[in-house]
């Protein structure tokens, strides 16, 4: 049984007991992530910590231009899942770290993820985001790229506060990697010649590499040794991997629908993931002819959505994907095998479990 | 005789011998700076810097992602006044620094300039900057958000391999109010209730914080004390506000019409700027009934520009804005007070007379 199957089935038979307990947390702590089954581990031991970091979040996204806090503020309200600053948190306390940097910096992490997602929603012309209107549905696409660049300005300057060049150095190259990631993708977009490869160059950038410098800042702060360090990184890498993987396939997903959240947004705006690549590449010629018209000419008509996860299923497009991110699930727990057992290491296991089998 | 007024006469005594010179610069510099009138002596003394600056430009912003130097290069080579470089390379030299930190700094600032620039043009729906077509007339909004945010984070990588989190803590700060200033300028737009205090404020903030940290930086690399640093953030700061303000003429300029520039941006737009705050406050109803109708509803008509100019022009709101920008660039001048004489400091006069007297 696979490390990522055992931790599943260990999440399904706690999830019912801690569901109670997790929704307790959610006034707490006020992130989205106290809200998801099986995490109530990782919560009991950095919540306290994720609470601090919601209240710098809060505290620094303060400006007496009114508009920045209103529109920051929409954003971070609106949850998320908090998972990036809890990899720096539950990082640095897997090193044994007691001090308080980590809490400044988680902020940063979630910053610079919440500057992206507000550019993404530009680019994206997406009208749902986490369930609610995007900000750009609700105000404007200027203000949301400028509220944006000041988000990812003030990172900057928590993390120049802080004073590690090192920890400035990690995510500044995690940031040029997003953005670079971002421009690769829109380059793919409407591409069907699109390799895996390729794919899999995008997500890393765009999506993994955040995470890996969230978990590596937590080794920084906690003062590890070089081979700790790239452990973590490597552990916050695969999770990323992972975590994509699966929103990729959750965006063809009917249960995601019925949670109320949109689906179909990467078909209809002609982004290339992998259940595409897999169902293109397996498909006869008039698939092939379908997912041109779709997804490279855009030219949609009713129930083409329904019939692109019609042939993902039944290709095995969706399966396989879910698949490959419990592949980095997997490599992303063997990252922690240098670490002793604890309660924080099994927590981060249940992290890794929640980021292939969550719901949404 | 103001001081900006005798460098405006020298100025102008100078420029025919020196147009030939400054032309043949320009294939050098690859810079626009190199073709503007008066600005040899500057050129002579940083020319060979700023040539190092645009190589350092050119090499980062390489990217293995095909659309990031396409489009950067796009705006970079598009000219631009390479002013903010200039201002930390002859800053530096000022300061009699010897050293190399200088020129990739110039880089950075440069980098965060374009990335707001490209920020600013899907902001602004703007067709035309500089003469050419803007980016995001050529590319989409998206590109240019996503190609921004690299060059952004670029600038900050840059930063961190240098090291000084003095310099890191000057130029995230001036990112921070940029954006803030850019916010608070979409606040104002279309709101003729905007005071001139709030004008000056968002002026500042979108302008003047980069000019000064510009000067500042140099400053900073030369290793200067406390009040050498605040003199050359002075001088930076008030020479952006002068540039500001000229610029917000320029916009009302048949001058700039003859020249190939578009004019009426900051009018079909609806921004607030100092010459219509003028105009407006000394205008009678019905011409208040005019700016309500064309910068507040929007609904501008044929020949509203033209009569914008000419209430602009009868009520000597657009001789009083520059007016305002002498009084900063006087100012500025005067922060340069404590350094001894010589052709650096009077070659950064020239720079200051440009700023108000250009053309463009």
């Amino acid at each position: 049984m696979t490390p990522v199957a055992t931790l599943q089935q260990n999440t399904a038979q706690q999830n019912t007991a801690q569901q109670n307990t997790a929704q307790q947390n959610t006034a707490a702590t006020g992130a989205g992530l106290a809200s998801a089954p099986g995490l109530d581990r990782i919560l009991r031991i950095v919540g306290a910590d994720l609470e601090r970091v919601n209240r710098v979040v809060l505290d620094r996204m303060q400006s007496p231009v009114a508009l920045i806090p209103e529109l920051a503020g929409h954003i971070i309200a609106a949850g998320g899942k908090r998972l990036r600053p809890v990899l720096t948190l539950s990082s640095a306390r897997l090193c044994g770290y007691e001090g308080d940097r980590h809490v400044e910096l988680a902020a940063c992490v979630e910053f610079i993820h919440t500057a992206t997602l507000l550019h993404d929603d530009v680019v994206d012309e997406s009208d749902l985001r986490r369930g609610v209107a995007t900000a750009n549905a609700v105000w404007d696409n200027k203000a949301c790229i400028l509220v944006g660049d000041f988000l990812f300005s003030r990172a900057f300057e928590i993390m120049v506060a802080d004073g590690s060049l090192k920890v400035l150095e990690t995510l500044s190259a995690a940031s040029a990697a997003i953005a670079e990631g971002e421009v690769h993708q829109l380059a793919t977009t409407n591409d069907l010649s699109t390799t895996e490869e390729q794919y899999l160059d995008v997500i890393s950038a765009k999506t993994a590499k955040l995470f890996e410098a969230a978990a590596q800042v937590g080794a920084i702060v906690a003062d590890q040794p070089e081979r700790t360090e790239r452990s973590l990184a490597a552990f916050g890498a695969h999770i990323g991997m992972a975590f994509q993987l699966i929103d990729d396939v959750l965006d063809y997903s009917a249960q995601q629908a019925t949670l109320g959240k949109t689906i179909g947004d990467d078909f209809r705006e002609g982004k290339i993931t992998l259940p595409v690549i897999l169902a293109y590449r397996r498909g006869q010629p008039a698939e092939r002819e379908f997912w041109r018209r779709a997804l490279e000419e855009q030219r949609i008509e009713d129930g083409d959505l329904d019939r692109a996860i019609d042939l993902m299923r039944r290709h095995g497009a969706l399966a396989e994907t879910v698949e490959r991110a419990r592949h980095y699930a997997n490599s992303a727990l063997r990252s922690l095998d240098g670490f002793p057992r604890s309660p924080i290491r099994e927590a981060l296991g249940d992290l890794v479990a929640f980021a292939v089998e969550r719901p949404y």
